[in-house]
């Protein structure tokens, strides 16, 4: 994919991404940093050398001294507070209030996958990190709390499911992004008839494996959510 | 935990863990590597400083130079293969064949979610690392293949439910590893009532969170295998 895909606002030519022009036109040598921009170019940064990144890195990406980029953002940590944000702002929660709360669900769980398989080396990151300092996570998650339980969903039940969708989605980010030979079996010392048979059935079908297997488990999950709604009157 | 839970075989005293005495007695300061010697001392280094080990740092722990373990190891993904192949060893299995087959994945799921919130470091290498060379996991999938072939579920479903299966147990893995303040709402410009409901009353049940979302997801989809067999004559 490309950075633009993830980005609202292109960075303009001529000049290092993530760095914005001043605004004023009488100092047009000076450029400053943003928040935003330190975290876009972090994204790119991550997507080529996954999340292990250091601030410096991430600095000299920006043609910046890494004391640069600590008076904008808190640190590692707090940019990747940042990232978490980001991400979670690409996530379509438009179903909620819209649609029945179980289509709200696949949409929500359908793009939150797409988002985090574009961005697999977030995933151990994100699945650990605090909700803390990222408002559209935690708005994210009040939403879906909110239609669950105006549903007539178990409240118990709520953070057991959103969490449960979470994993199927984490889990299903890294699957999508596993090589074409990961069940290869050449070499084995025994014969697999039933992997086998398992993978040509599969593979007939026609649909990615990744793509059936979030599917197969997606459907479970909905009616596993369907089973505990209210029966209409 | 301690690294022992994992190694069958308790490193001996007063020699460095992974290195096994030379058989030969007449030759008592010889010490001789063994890829399982080098493959409990890899689990150890990635349980203290993540997968992101180096064999310099690997071989350092062993007390030998990083040449001395490419004589026994195909290098650093080889090795990882080998990790790959002990953790499989530790998921249980035992109720495919002996059990009902739901009983058997329930088993299956719980045990291979525990095996990887131990490891959870080799959770986004092992989600993505083809099972070539590693027999414990190929014998594994054989395994689940045939008793739910063998149990009448549609030979199409078995690697998507496989694998939906894999992405909820490695999704909670990583999720079991959370810190206890993930859900924090502090500092948030909203207020978040649907959310903090949903919080008090998932812990009012006294079930950890992250125990009762790998349960949550797990019961909807061992019900999505069970709808797939076929009705009892």
């Amino acid at each position: 994919m490309t950075p633009s895909k993830d980005s609202p606002r292109p960075a303009g030519a001529g000049r290092a991404p993530g760095v914005e022009p001043a605004r004023r036109a009488g100092r047009p040598t000076t450029a400053v940093l943003t928040p935003a921009g330190i975290t876009a170019a972090a994204i790119r940064l991550i997507e080529v050398q996954g999340a292990e990144f250091s601030m410096t890195a991430l600095g000299r990406a920006l043609g910046v001294a890494p004391s640069a980029l600590y008076n904008h953002v808190a640190g590692r940590d707090g940019l990747l507070t940042l990232v978490q944000d980001e991400l979670m702002g690409h996530v379509d929660v438009s179903g909620f209030g819209t649609s029945h709360v179980v289509v709200a669900l696949r949409r929500w769980a359908e793009s939150y996958r797409q988002v985090f398989a574009r961005h697999e080396a977030m995933v151990p990151i994100i699945a650990v990190l605090p909700v803390t300092g990222s408002p559209r996570t935690v708005d994210m998650y009040e939403l879906v709390a909110e239609h669950l339980i105006a549903a007539g969903f178990p409240a118990a039940d709520v953070m057991p499911t959103i969490v449960a969708f979470e994993s199927l989605v984490f889990g299903s980010a890294m699957d999508t992004n596993a090589p074409e030979t990961i069940f290869d079996t050449s070499g084995h010392p025994r014969p697999t008839p039933s992997f086998d048979e398992a993978r040509r059935a599969q593979a007939a079908t026609g649909t990615p494996s990744a793509d059936a297997s979030f599917d197969w488990g997606l459907e479970r999950l909905l009616a596993g959510v369907e089973a505990g709604l209210p029966s209409e009157a």
